[in-house]
C-alpha cells in the first residue's frame, strides 16, 4: 500500500501539474515535486510503525546488507508487494484522472540521467541508514521527503531513485512515465548507487546505536 | 471557528490566487495549496487543546466509531457547529476581498473527481487515527497539513475531503467554489471514502495506544 | 534588529520578486510570501531567548494586558525599538538592492483590506498566546511562520498584522510599500484585531500553563 | 563531502531550473531556493554526527574564535576539504547534466551585492552560533535551512554566504556560477561577514551554554 500510494502521489500530482499548468514544465516539476515531498513524508508517517515504511526495493536489500537479519522469503514477499504496489499505485492515479492505463513512451536514457539516478539512490540509502544507526529514526519521515524534494532537481534525472516506483511508472503515458528500457536502465543504475550508498554508511557510519 | 477559518483559507487564498494570477490556473492552485497546508497546520495547532480540532463532520464521525464515547446530542452538535463555520467562513472570505455571496457555478462532478475524494477522504482518516493510535498527536497538526497540501494535486478532485467544507465552499462564486449538485455528490463520495479509511485503521492499527 | 530585520526580509524579498519576475504579480506574492515565512521563523528563533521575540508592537501591548507585568518605560522602549527597527530594516534592503528611500505611493486603502487586517491580527494574537498558554513555546517560531505565509494569501490585504513593520514599509517605494496614509488605518485596524485576538484568548484559553 | 553535495544542489538544481523554466529568472530562483533550502537541511541532518556539518569556512574560523580549541593544521584540513569539495561538487553537477566544466562568466559585482553577503554571512554566523549556545543545536539543521531559502530572496546576492562554495560556483557556467573577480570580492565580503556575525554573537549570546 505505501509504494502504491507513493506511485499514486507522484503520477497523480504530475498528470494534475500537466494538465494545470501546460506548456510550463518547470513549474510542472515544482508541483509535482513539492507534492512528492509532503506526500511522501506523510506516508512514512503513516507507515513507519507498520512495516517500517520500506516503499523501495534497494532500502529492504540494503536494510538486509546494513542490518536486520530477514529471512531470504520474507525479503522476496517485501519486493514483490512493492512491485505490485508500484503498478496498483499508478492504476489508480489514472483512474483518477480519467486516463487509460498505457504504457509509457517517455525515453529518459541517457548517460547524465543514469549519474543522476547513481547519485539519487546513493544519497537516499546514506540518508535513511545514517539517521537510523544514529538513533533519530523520529525524523526520517521529513528527511526523506525533503531529499526527495532537492533530488527531483539537484539530479538531472529528477530522481526516480527507487526500483518499484520505476517498474510502476511504466504503466502511466503522462507526466511521470518512464518507457520499459530506459527503466530497466534506472533500475541497474539505482542499484549500482545503493551499493555505493550502503558503502558510504559502512565508512561514515560503522557503527550502528543500539536503541535503548 | 475552526471549520470556519479553515473555510476562509481555502476561500480566500483561492480568490487572491485568482486574482493575482489571472489565466495560470496550475499557479493558482500551487498558491491555494501552500497557503492551504500551512494555514491548516496552523488551525490544527490553534484548536487541538480546545475541541480536539474536529473541524470535519466524517473526523467526528469515524471518531465515534473507532473511539471516544460521545454523545449523540454532542455529536449532532459538532455537527452543525461545523457546518455554520464552514459558511461562516465563506462569507468572510468574500468580505474581505469584496465579493458577493453567491451560489458557486463551478460543476465538478465527475467519475474520477468522486474517486479522488473516496481516495482523499480515506487517506485523511486513516492518517489522523493512525497517528492518534499509535500516540503520535503531538504531529497530527503538521502531518494533515502536508497530508492536503499534497492531495491538492495527487487526488484528481483537489481533494475536499469534508463535508462542512464542501458545504461552506457552495457560498463562493469563486475558484474554490462547488455547485450545489457537485457538493452532494461529494459528501456522498467523502462518507463512502471515510468507512473505507474507518476499515483501514482497524485492520492496520488494531490496537489503541493509551496515554500514558 | 528583529524588527528591522524582519522588515528587510519582507521589503527585500519584494524587490527581487518583482525585479525578477516582473508583470506576473501572483508568482511575486508567492515568492515574497515564502521568503517572509521562512524568514520570520528563523527571526523568532534567534531572538526568542534574547528579547521573548516580540517584533510587533500589538503583540507587547497584548502580553502587557494578558500576562507578564511589565513597566509602561519597558514597553515604551520596547514600542520605540520596533519603530526604529522597522524603519532601519527597510533603509537596509533598499540599500543592498541599490534602491533609494522614498516614501512609498502604494495606496492599499479598501474596505475589505481593513478587515483583512483585522483578521490578519486577531488571529496572529490568538496564536501566539494560544501556544504560549498551553505550554507550546517551543513550536511558536514555525506556527507563526507558516501563519504568516498563509495569512499572504487568505487575507486580502497580505497581511501586515504588524505597526512597527507597517510603519517601516511606508519607507521604501517597492513591491511592499504602502503610503502614509493606508499604514494609519491599517495600524488602526491591527489594533482592532489585536483587541478581537486578546478577547478570544481569554475566552478560548482562560487559564495559563505555569512553566515548569 | 558535505561541502561538495551542497554545490551539487545549489548548481545542478540551477542547472535543471534554467532548462526547465527558460526565460523564467523568478521561478528559476524560487525552484533553485526551495531545492537548496531542502537539500542543505538534509546535508546537515546527514554530516552532523560525523564533522559537525561544516560546509562553510567562516563558520569553522568563527567557531575556532568562539569555541572549540581546535589545532591549526585540523582547521587547514577542514577548509582544504571544504574548497575541495566545493570544486569537485559542481563537477559532478556538471557531469548529470552532460554540461562542460568551464569557467563562469556571470559577473555578479556591485556595492549592493557585497553588501548583501556581509548581511548574509552575518545572519548565518549568528544564527548557527546562537542555536548552539543556547542548547538547540538539534532545530540547526532546518533552520539553517529555512534562512538560506529566504536569504536567496531578502540578500541582493541571492546570498553565497560560504566561500568555499563561492568558490565551486566559478567551475560552472550555468545559473549558479560566478566569475572568479566577483568570487574574490563575494568572499572578502563573506569575511567582514563572519566578523561583524561573530561580535554579534559575543554580544547577544554572551554565555555558552554547557551541554547537559
Amino acid at each position: 500500500m505505501g509504494t502504491g500510494l507513493l506511485v499514486t502521489v507522484v503520477v497523480g500530482s504530475g498528470i494534475a501539474a500537466q494538465r494545470l499548468s501546460p506548456g510550463d514544465v518547470g513549474l510542472q516539476l515544482l508541483e509535482n515535486s513539492l507534492a512528492t515531498a509532503l506526500g511522501l513524508t506523510v506516508l512514512i508517517l503513516l507507515f513507519q510503525t507498520v512495516s517500517g515504511a520500506h516503499f523501495n526495493p534497494v532500502v529492504t536489500l540494503a536494510d538486509r546488507l546494513l542490518g536486520t537479519r530477514h529471512r531470504p522469503a520474507e525479503i522476496v514477499a517485501y519486493l514483490l508487494a512493492q512491485i505490485v504496489g508500484g503498478v496498483g499505485g499508478a492504476i489508480l492515479a489514472n483512474l483518477m484522472f480519467d486516463t487509460p492505463t498505457t504504457i509509457s513512451t517517455a525515453d529518459r536514457l541517457s548517460a547524465g540521467h543514469l549519474l543522476g539516478e547513481v547519485v539519487a539512490t546513493a544519497g537516499l540509502v546514506l540518508l535513511i541508514f545514517a539517521l537510523s544507526r544514529t538513533g533519530r529514526s523520529a525524523i526520517v519521515a521529513p528527511a526523506v521527503g525533503a531529499y526527495i524534494g532537492a533530488a527531483y532537481w539537484f539530479t538531472s534525472s529528477t530522481s526516480f531513485a527507487n526500483p518499484a516506483v520505476t517498474i510502476g511508472r511504466i504503466f502511466t503515458d503522462t507526466f511521470a512515465g518512464i518507457t520499459p528500457t530506459s527503466a530497466l536502465w534506472f533500475v541497474g543504475a539505482q542499484l549500482v548507487g545503493a551499493a555505493l550508498g550502503a558503502v558510504l554508511v559502512l565508512l561514515l557510519f560503522p557503527n550502528r546505536k543500539v536503541p535503548a
